[in-house]
């Protein structure tokens, strides 16, 4: 009986130094791998300092809807930060229920990524931000429209002022997406599984997101989708060793090619940051894929040359789930008044005006 | 030297006394008129005990774009909390970017109104929730539509149980109803300067508001918009006195006319809630007037038969700015994730299916 209890409590201690030198492996091997935790504090970003005058300010303009021509969209109409930052659509709708070429990237942890859009277009997100706003597929306004929106209402003048001091002219269509950056810059989303998990703690993640972590590496998931977003950081072209169907990729969509105009940049893409994937269904830049195991099927043959199987993928989707962090808690913003001044919203699709991309 | 002190004295006691008489005076005479302040705690509705699981329910399923066939229009789209409770467009856009026929009325205080819509079709807000999800140019979807896309997420399956336990099937169009009555039963917006007023506060409004609130009594406008919403209340014939024009008036729209089948009943619409109005421009069923001041023109016309001039039209828009109350501050809900069985979205506009009003 003794001995019993003595193999019983050997066995124990083996199996708890097995597990921690499992995971004390495994954790290098991530790091190894570029795999990196959201760093703590409000993330700093190019030429816009973030105040707390800045950031209200932005969230109001992320949710105003007079942004766009009709009044009817707004960032969050697309980048809905109840749904995991994205509008969980194929692809957006916008003015005149137009739909957009591509799917919406989440605006959740953006600030991690080295460009912004499926083709990097936009260095940051304050340049990202004048996009859609002029978009004749989604906002359709013209930026001296949404400035003398903005001044016609008392206070955005008020609030512009003390967001953008000693400024002789602070309502300007650049320190509109400067706020925006700003608001966006606090939308991070710490305190993962994987998170706790490579900080040191065990028990953060399960055995199967354990298993699905290494697969990621041994796969080569991680060389493309790394750093602290889990992606966002490089170009590639979809279909590296076998091009996806039309239906995934399709054809008349050349991605960066369409920026850059260098022939290699055919069918290249920015690798998709993978942090809250699970919250952002369709997948793919065309938004076709609803399931996240058979969009790791897809990267395998498509990326990898690799068969995936059911097994694995499933292993590595349950490690992406470990990516889904805590949600952030916004109040809804209380939207300045609209005045006599304030421009008509104009719902009329012909002739769309301010076309952009 | 002391007399002219003590005549001073006297004036600033006379002149003090006086202002309380008139404070006292008018409060007494808005008192009788009907006007009333919103009551203290949250209003209690017919045969939906509110409880704190279901007014959390009811904020995401209010915020919740997935209630409708494309996944992009929520309550929130024409009821905007951050903007009044409405979405400032003359009238609604919905599925398809189809506009709707009639002006999005505010939610705030909606409880407070004798019954829903400008016709009063719906006798409650838990009726009125149902209307918008089905109706073709809003939401465009069918109950079981909805009460599928529900069940789809174990998140919502959960909070409907805890919301309506005891029930054996709690994931129902009805209780979404439910559901989202609870949630606007606590969007009243009290501690306006007019409530701080009538509650005794004389400094709470200006001498031009207090003015105009005489002039609303004395011209008739609380003979329709009366009560804690300042309307709301009955129905009444737009044109009781002179039919507007027909841009105002479209004569397409015979209002309750189309509930009731009653020839008496053409062109009669309950009688508009004045609360926050000063933030829900355009105005009246047909949202063609941008100006408040126009606005209580018209009405002056069309259903007193007398000319209010542009001072006096003046201080009752004063007046009613002092009907703006505290807007609620909302935390913005973080919604379910959907599941592989959950409805992809419609975006097509032909056929439109549920077809409501």
């Amino acid at each position: 009986m003794k001995k019993a209890i003595l193999v019983l409590a050997v066995s124990a201690t083996l199996a708890a130094s097995l597990a921690v030198a499992d995971d004390a492996a495994l954790r290098d091997k991530a790091k190894s791998a570029g795999l990196l935790p959201i760093p703590p504090g409000v993330p700093e970003v190019a030429n816009n300092p973030i105040t707390r005058e800045k950031v209200d300010l932005g969230r109001m303009l992320f949710f105003d809807p007079r942004l766009s021509a009709s009044g009817v969209i707004s960032c969050n109409t697309c980048h809905n930060l109840g749904m995991g930052g994205d509008d969980n659509l194929p692809t957006s709708v916008g003015h005149g229920w137009q739909q957009g070429p591509r799917n919406s990237p989440t605006v959740l942890n953006a600030v991690f990524n080295a460009a912004q859009f499926w083709d990097g277009r936009a260095d940051d997100l304050k340049e990202q931000a004048k996009g859609p706003v002029q978009a004749g597929v989604e906002m359709a306004n013209l930026p001296e429209n949404v400035v003398v929106t903005l001044k016609s209402m008392p206070e955005y003048v008020d609030r512009f002022g003390r967001a953008f001091p000693n400024e002789p002219d602070p309502v300007t269509f650049d320190n509109m997406a400067k706020a925006i950056e700003a608001f966006e810059v606090t939308l991070v989303t710490p305190g993962s599984p994987f998170d706790d998990w490579i900080e040191g703690n065990d028990a953060a993640m399960t055995d199967a997101q354990k298993q699905g972590l290494d697969l990621y590496i041994e796969r080569g998931c991680s060389a493309c989708h790394a750093g602290i977003n889990f992606g966002g950081q490089d170009y590639f072209p979809f279909g590296l060793i076998k091009r996806p169907g039309a239906d995934i990729l399709p054809p008349e969509d050349k991605g960066r090619f369409e920026v850059t105009g260098t022939a290699s940049d055919e069918y290249v893409f920015r690798a998709a940051p993978l942090r809250n994937i699970a919250l952002t269904a369709p997948y793919f830049h065309s938004g076709q894929i609803w399931d996240l195991t058979q969009a790791v099927a897809v990267m395998g043959t498509a990326q990898l040359g690799t068969e995936i199987n059911e097994q694995e993928a499933e292993l590595i989707v349950e490690f992406l789930h470990a990516l889904t962090g805590e949600q952030p808690r916004i109040e809804y913003p209380i939207l300045p008044v609209e005045t006599a001044e304030t421009p008509r919203p104009d719902l009329s699709t012909l002739p769309l005006k301010g076309y952009g991309d």
